[in-house]
Order: C-alpha cells, then sequence, then structure tokens
C-alpha cells in the first residue's frame, strides 16, 4: 500500500489540509497519509523545494509526494506526476520539482483528464480538486499515463550556489528552522574539497568561528557554533538561543570561509 | 471501517488533540483519525460551523465528525450525536450544527450515559472524557441510541447574511485564512441573481474591483481582484500579499457591490 | 499492532516530523503513528516531562512512546529505552522521563546498538536516526535487550512542589495552555488536605478567589476562577480571555492559597 506523503503552504489553522484527507480517503479509504509538512512561509517554491529534497529519501519506496505550494494556482501553470524510480511525485510545474536529476526521473505526465478531478472544479484550491484525487487515484494502481500526455521537462530553479573568492568561499543562509538555526548551502564536500589542510575562519555577521563542532552543546556563553548538520551542510547555532535572532541573520545572509 | 475527523480549537502546541487520539485509539485500536483541523481562534464557534460546513462533505460516508470547539464545557449545555443521511456528528449544543438542514438530519442524541464517559470525569475537558470515548463507540457501531434519549431540535445560531439596498448589495468578510485572503458571504448565486447583466463595481475599504478573476494570478502591483473561491463564495485577493493586513479588512469589514 | 506516539520540540512547520514518520514507515510500513505533540518551547525538558506524564496513561497497553526533547543531542547523554509494566520509552537520559516511578519501570537500556540507526548518523538529528528507528524496531517486535546494555538509574529533575508556611499553601503556575489558562502544581490532594474545612483565599498577581468553580463559565466579568483541571490540579481562567496575558501571568508565578 502505497503511502501519501503531503507538503504544502497551507499550514494547519485553515480546513485546506483536512479537506485534502477527507478527499483522499473518500477515493481511496485504504489510503494511509503522512503530513511532511504544510510549511511556514506561504508560496515559497525556493523552501518548499529544499525541504522536499532533503526529506524524500527518507520515506518508502513507491510513496506519492504530493506537492501543492501552488502560487499559480488557476492561471496555465501545468500540474505534473513525475514518476523516479522510487517515487511518485504530484506538483505544479513551478520549480518545486528541479532537485529531481535526469537521471533519476523515469516519467512526466502533464496531468489533463478531468475525469480525474472534483467537479465543479474550482480556480483557487486544486490541492482538493485534482491534487488530492489524482494522489489517491495513483494510490489505487491508477496507470500515470491515463492522467495525460507525457512531456520530457519540468520547469527548473535553482538554490543559490557558494562561489570562492581567491581565499574565500562565499555562502549564504538558505533556511532557518523553528529553533533559530542557520542552515547555509556550503555543504560537507565543498567545504573540505576548499579548506583541505588549511586553518580557516568562518564568519557570518560580526561572529568569527574557528572550528567544525560535533554538537550544539558545544556552544557556550552565546557563542555560536558550526556543525554540520543533518542534511550535511553548515549550520550555525547558539545553543538553546534563537541564532537567527541573536545576531540578526536571516535567509541570504553572507557567510564568508577564509583560508589563511 | 469509519473515519473519525477531528475539529478543535484546541490547536497543537499542548497535549490535548494527542490526549484525544490516544483515548479513541485505547477504545478502538482500529480507529483511523484524521485531523480536519485544530484551528486559530479559541472558542469561536461561529468560525468552526463555518469551516465544517464547507469540509464535512468531502469525506467519505460515515464519517464520525468529533468537534470540540466547546466555551461551554462543564456548563449545563448539551452534548449531541448527531446522525444525518451520510455522516456522525458528535459536538456540543452550542450552534456549531447549525448549518446542517431539518431534512439532512436523521436522528439528534441528547449523549448523558455516563457508562461511556472516562471516569473520574473532568469540567473542563470534555474532548478527551465524553467527546473521544463516544466518537470511539459509534466508530466500533455502538448503537447511538444507547447514548442518551432522542431530542427534536439542535441550538442555531446564524452566519451574516448579505443583504440587497436599493442597487447596492452590501455583505461581509466573514473568515480571512492562512494567505490573509479575504472570504466573504456573498456566494455565486445571491451575486449572479443580484447582478444579472449590469456593469458592476465591488467596493472593500477603499478598494474598487470591476470583475470577477479566473485565477489570483490576475492580480499585479498589489491590486485586489475578485473571484469565486473554493467554497463558491466571493474572495479577495492581492497576489502573494497578506491582503487582510495590506488593505487592513477584518471579519466583519463591509464589502458592497454596486450595479448601475 | 503498536502505537508510535511522537512528542517532539519540533514544531510543524519544518520537515523534522515529517521526515521521522518517513524513516518509521520505511522500516515499519505497517506502523500506526500518532502526534502527542511537538510543543512550542524549544528544548524545554521540564514542560515536555510535564505534557507527558498527563498524558501517556490514555494511551493503549504497548504505545511507543518516542520522546524528541534533546538538547543534549549529538553530546554524551545517554538515549534509553524504558519499558515500563505498561510501555515503552524511547527518550534521551535528560530527566524527560523522571515521573516514571521505580515501581513502574520493569527495565532501562542504554541505546548503544550502531546496526539499528541510520548511515550516516548526524550530530544534529537523532530524532531522524536513532529515536525513530529504535522505535520502529521495537513497533516490529524486536527485543530491547539487543539494542544495548541493561542499566539501573536514569536522570532525575523534578517539577517544584508547593509548600506550606503557617497558614499558607505556596505553589506556582507550571503550564500555560494555548488558552491562557494558568495550570499550578497544586493538586487536588494537596489542596484538600490543606485547606480542609477551613473558609480560603487563593491569590495570584492581585486577583483574590474565594471558592473552587466547576465550569470555566462561572467566571463572569473578566474575574478569575479557580477549578480542578482535566489533570486534577488547580487551574486559574477567565472565561473566552487569555487569563495570562490578562492578569500577566506566566510559568513561575506564585499562587498562595490562605485559610483564615
Amino acid at each position: 500500500m502505497n503511502l501519501i506523503a503531503l507538503l504544502t503552504d497551507f499550514g494547519t489553522d485553515d480546513n485546506f489540509v483536512g479537506v485534502m484527507k477527507g478527499v483522499i480517503y473518500n477515493i481511496n479509504p485504504e489510503a494511509k497519509i503522512v503530513d511532511l509538512c504544510h510549511h511556514k512561509k506561504p508560496q515559497n517554491v525556493r523552501e518548499a523545494m529544499f525541504l522536499l529534497s532533503y526529506s524524500y529519501k527518507y520515506f518508502p519506496e513507491k510513496t506519492i509526494f504530493a506537492v501543492v505550494v501552488d502560487p499559480g494556482v488557476g492561471s496555465n501553470r501545468k500540474i505534473l506526476v513525475v514518476k523516479t524510480k522510487k517515487y511518485f511525485f504530484v506538483a505544479p510545474d513551478n520549480g518545486v520539482l528541479s532537485f529531481l536529476s535526469k537521471n533519476e526521473i523515469e516519467k512526466i505526465i502533464n496531468v489533463k483528464e478531468e475525469k480525474y478531478f472534483l467537479k465543479p472544479l474550482s480556480n483557487t484550491f486544486h490541492g482538493r480538486d485534482i491534487f488530492s484525487p489524482v494522489s489517491a487515484y495513483i494510490s489505487k494502481g491508477e496507470r500515470i499515463e491515463n492522467f495525460g500526455n507525457e512531456i520530457k521537462n519540468i520547469k527548473s530553479i535553482k538554490l543559490p550556489e557558494p562561489i570562492i573568492r581567491k581565499n574565500s568561499l562565499i555562502g549564504e543562509v538558505i533556511y532557518i528552522d523553528r529553533f533559530g538555526n542557520l542552515i547555509t548551502n556550503i555543504d560537507r564536500k565543498t567545504f573540505e574539497g576548499f579548506v583541505k589542510n588549511h586553518k580557516f575562519e568562518i564568519q557570518i555577521k560580526n561572529q568569527k568561528i574557528k572550528r567544525i563542532s560535533s554538537s550544539y552543546t558545544e556552544s557556550k556563553n552565546k557563542k555560536p557554533i558550526a556543525i554540520f548538520n543533518s542534511f550535511d551542510k553548515i549550520e550555525i547555532s547558539i545553543y538553546q538561543t534563537d541564532t537567527s535572532k541573536y545576531i540578526r541573520a536571516k535567509e541570504g545572509t553572507k557567510i564568508k570561509i577564509l583560508i589563511s
């Protein structure tokens, strides 16, 4: 039995997510639904892509990800079913799936077949009227070719990449988690390839950090540490403190690694 | 197997909702529970009624809705099990079910039978002690007549209705969703019956809108659009903007439709 | 089939909780997962202990509680599997389980066996890499002795206890729920044992309360009432008002009961 994982920007205050689940259970009473997240920033496709890209591999094979971060709802943006070697994704074609490699993707369907949609079809809530029923039918074994025609490409957006300038590696904060930790776009491989055996100094705002820590608890006296986090990215953290607020960093704040 | 859908005003920070689920699984380990929502405004019966009325029809037949928006907990307000043609509702008798038509309701039980309640019975958390176990027993097939005596009426509250004054249709904002969109009480039928083939102008705060849009994306340059939303109500929205904050509208803000 | 109940401080904005569920389903596709709560105050072990201690008894026998409130993640704090007469707890050894009595505990395992962990093991997200897989394997029937060596004691923290000074019983606010109600550490037994048949006055901030109420609705005109809540503790509440904000009380605010 396929799992259906929901990632939306609906939050959980309104009834949107609950109604999507009702629609899914109505079509497939045996469905197993899991909330991936209904994250904080409305209509932030880049953030949704980031969260999904670091989450999906932890789910069982054949999981169906219904991704409803869809600022273009009701416009002529496409709705896609993407089948990869291990998973299914039902998502708007707005770049939220651009972390999937060409090699990983097996088939892309441009969803068109209205018989799978709820009627009357609204212009404002395709999560309810299209994404949920299509996901539910996939979970019941419907062949994805039945939803529409095959296409070859999906829209792509890019997360900012770290750059090297002389003896500096310059990255930026790409996500701030609920604890206020600063997740940067510098991963372990990039860091180690750049630093090698040199001494280094990490600079962010007016903070300087000279080593990589192996536990949040190594941060003492409100001094930030750098740590490779669970996504294997450099993360800046002050123990039991909202680092983002404390050093006034936000998404886009630069981080510089200097070698001497 | 019946689904149990929870609508409460408990939020999800505290343990209230989790404990309700524990109680349900303890009575019926096979229960399937879904969160409809645990919405933002504590003790707002009108808002809960609004959300439930636009959600319940998307759920499978025989779903049991446990509705715990219950400012009168511990007082002498009744607790009801209402059976409609397709669903069960377990709710306080405070008007939260007043969207159900006489025609739709098959039976109303005034819940009294303490053998189905948790002991000791608290005065502050009937969600745990009464609503959850009663819902769980219904999901196990208990006849609803066993919970108490049949009654004929439930308490009713009304959402404000739009009114017509000369060449104006006057409604109001009845809900603001998580994106800040303004949901009004003017539905498509009322709108079309009033406007017919006339030119019209929608006025809200100091904004003027002269057409109905078919996608949120038609809003450009921070200008609001009007759209029939997924509840088929007129909704006012500014693209990727918290409309409520931007034009300082709130629940109760008037909307006027003028024909010429 | 064992239920897995999650209590974390991850909130639900990020993908942390969703990823934990993915990991669990990946190991045990038949798992049944329930959110106990992902509560508001990050890294507040005392609050997590409080919420868990008043919740766990409502869950079915054999429920596995995965408790990830773990400010020491990546340090050398132990990770425990605790088997009690009715339940399993997977938690860091930081006092979050100190509500369990010696008598209730049957076995304590110091989790060490890395073959049950996700690889590569992160230093920042043991919820994903250790707590989730260990919980999933327990739900599949793995003997808990296989996770590590048995130990005899767990770390203990204490909630502040009420004290008696002459004719006063002095307690404090230990939790504020989402409605703003003030939950104190004075339980019914302590209260009744102290007050007996005397007249009493409850003082908190500049408020005075002379009786115990049996419903929130007995609070009129913004006057607070005292009520035994669903945890059987004295709770201070103003009807349909955020009491915490209204009388400026917070966790730690003293409450005094005077007898004459």
